[in-house]
């Protein structure tokens, strides 16, 4: 998918709402659980109920690996899924690759050749040549861990260099790399204030945010400081959305929680007067 | 396992090697590619004749995932056959994976018990809340990334903090992390005079020493700068072993590789005097 497309989609949508497919089975509504396959029937009654309302999915891979065989399994059902009925949305593998150049174009043929995925996260710790083969695929793209939303974020993201913060470095080294245009970032909603200074440093990419919901980060905020003349974020939920309901009828519970996540990016895309574009 | 039985069999065996399976089938021999799981019918015949020299297997996850479904299915099958017929031996999933804490948590799972694997690499990034979830996990080991072969390692650890560089910084926050005392760090070969300072840091830990042979790291060097009081390193040969040979004769081929590598182990465990502790 390129950018445009993307783009296209959040305008037409009215939403930059990115839902994650992070499946507990211990979460599930029982009644999936006597189906063959509890994990995938999960995800697909998810995006059959929430696809309209929503730009992106974003299956965390620990969540599939965590149930072996048939996890992955249930993992290549479900992106397989995706890729038929909804080709327009936005899929992110989040799987928080990096390895040596040649370990991590097995991983880049993983996500974006056999599984068709859009998009995978990575993280930068082995810098440039274990990032460069995944910007190497053409219409793929490359989320870098950035400033991350969890409470340890900082130990080392934000060690102060001679020059600037350690995540300020990667996102400036970072945009220097070949097929650095391919490039996105996960940056936090719980540190709207770093936000600023970061799209000082990218004014023009797409950020993925995590940590709205259960990890109390603010949309208006995250808007606020990041929204750029493209948009510019994807904003992830996962367990507010997927787990709003425990019955029978959780897709639809899981639908008004992302209903009520895009009426209110609707409002703030109205004011900030992108929907016009 | 524990840190006594690993170090009890490296006495044994005088070896300290782990041998990277890193199965491509491209480089496979070709009589294997018409039975019905060649990635494990590999690393079986590769098992089957190195066991004896090396004390230490580990695969790395990209070249499995790479080849989807078959691929995990191989990996499972591969741990599954070292834990019943060498339980002795240390096994490590080289899968650099790292989250936010509940889905650390997943990985944990997957890895530790499922799998059953000893130990398991995890990047640094994400910080204390992101390992700590692996550390919980009782006779398991997680080998953080610290200081990485390959050329872009020093890209982003390398960088000088106020007190230190990143990777230094990551060693020693993590020493005072809840189970600091089942870690162990990666450190390449390819940056021998790194180890003296790291050894500084970190006395008593066990390094897991990638890039010896085909990424150009010295035996020698390393052992000099990085053998601690008791042995402390595992030094692991990837493609240099497994891709010694590539005709129906390859495991003996590898086991050529690893023989001489032991050797050359025994020595230098010799003249430190190891051996009779």
């Amino acid at each position: 998918m390129t950018k445009e497309t993307l783009i296209k989609q959040i305008k037409e949508k009215k939403s930059f709402l990115c839902i994650g497919l992070d499946v507990d089975l211990e979460k599930t509504p029982p009644h999936l659980l006597e189906l063959e396959d509890p994990i995938f029937e999960f995800n697909k009654q998810i995006i059959d109920a929430t696809h309209e309302v929503t730009v992106a999915y974003k299956p965390n891979t620990a969540f599939y690996e965590a149930y072996g065989l048939k996890g992955w399994q249930a993992l290549e059902k479900t992106i397989a899924y995706l890729n038929e009925k909804h080709p327009e949305i936005f899929t992110i593998a989040d799987a928080k690759r990096g390895d040596i150049g040649n370990t991590s174009t097995r991983y880049a043929k993983a996500f974006f050749e056999n599984m068709n995925f859009d998009a995978l996260t990575v993280a930068p710790y082995m810098g440039q040549d274990s990032v460069e083969p995944f910007l190497a695929f053409k219409d793929k793209f490359t989320i870098l861990l950035a400033l991350t939303s969890n409470k340890g974020g900082l130990d080392f993201q934000g060690l102060e260099t001679q020059k600037a913060l350690v995540f300020e470095e990667v996102l400036q080294k970072s945009q220097t790399w070949k097929g650095a245009e391919q490039l996105m970032y996960v940056v936090g909603a719980t540190k709207p204030e770093y936000l600023k200074e970061i799209r000082k440093i990218i004014p023009n990419g797409f950020l993925l945010v995590p940590g709205i919901g259960a990890q109390g980060g603010d949309l208006e905020a995250v808007c606020k400081n990041g929204l750029n003349n493209e948009v510019g974020l994807l904003i992830n939920s996962s367990r507010g959305i997927i787990y709003a309901g425990s019955g029978v009828d959780f897709a639809a519970k899981a639908y008004e929680q992302a209903l009520e996540l895009q009426q209110q990016m609707e409002v703030i895309l109205k004011s900030q007067k992108f929907s016009g574009k």
